[in-house]
């Protein structure tokens, strides 16, 4: 499918030259993020805030219970309740009781959960090249397979190259926004 | 140097066994995330809410004037005003005129800004994997070195291997938080 004239493109969003504003202003409902046909926006509806990412972090760091989340983050019981919740009403959590009186239960990251490894890893990155002190990284990264420490590069599926963002072209897919074509 | 046994390690943060939970309270106040020895939080603190995330993706998207963000995203202009100098303030937009009666400024990626297109293309394929509604992906991205549709994948700068949550090791860097080592 070629790169249509008629809309304008980055990697991450498409839409029609000349749509109406009115058309967008919706978009930042943020409860319709999820239904937005960008995937970007439909991330950001699970993952799009602070305190999500760092639950998650914790779930990474091996953490299940609330208090353990709770003792760590110092969120109050009603928005930790409330962002885990919704990470299990997306699937990213799984809820399972470890105690029966009082019923308690844990928070574990599912197989959707541990997708977001990537995202994780690369805002780890970047934080590591560009918001580092004087006395370097916190954390130092060893791959199991091959013994060393590394960094997270980006590479295509297909060509195994790096990717960057000037090198990419994007094409509407089968779930774009439907649009009316001028030819 | 080795992981110590007296660290509770993940991909992500690192504290030692038995810290006083006291000492993590006052982790959580976002004004200071930027100072925290942790990768993680810091990015989070330049990039851990959704307008700063959509503010990006429409910077990716090209756009570059106050009002085609504020056409595009519905925000207040309070609010963006507020978000894009953050986001300057942190080096990942630069301002530069375009208009000098009035004076008018565009906002563009620096380097720094364009370095976050793993973190926007890892958040996107995961929207693509596992928020994709039943027609299928908003968008395909051609690889244009490859000239191939493709995923991006996150692999080891070492041995080029793909990298996933439970096929690493971490350890404290040069700037991880001092605590004492019982050896």
């Amino acid at each position: 499918m070629p790169i249509s004239a008629d809309l304008e493109w980055c990697g991450f969003g498409i839409r029609q030259a000349g749509t109406a504003i009115g058309d967008w202003e919706s978009f930042m409902k943020w409860d319709a993020l999820e239904e937005e046909p960008c995937s970007l926006a439909r991330t950001v509806a699970v993952i799009g805030d602070r305190w999500s990412l760092l639950i998650l972090r914790e779930c990474f760091l091996r953490r299940r219970r609330f208090e353990a989340f709770q003792s760590s983050l110092g969120i109050t019981r009603h928005l930790l309740a409330e962002r885990l919740k919704k990470l299990v009403r997306f699937g990213v959590l799984r809820r399972i009781p470890y105690q029966d009186s009082p019923k308690r239960y844990e928070y574990i990251l599912t197989q959707k959960g541990l997708d977001l490894y990537p995202i994780m890893m690369s805002i780890v990155h970047w934080g590591d090249i560009h918001m580092v002190d004087s006395r370097g990284r916190p954390l130092l990264h060893e791959h199991k397979k091959c013994g060393k420490m590394f960094n997270p590069v980006m590479v295509c599926s297909e060509c195994g190259e790096p990717v960057a963002a000037k090198g990419v072209h994007v094409h509407p897919g089968p779930g774009a926004r439907q649009t009316p074509t001028a030819a």
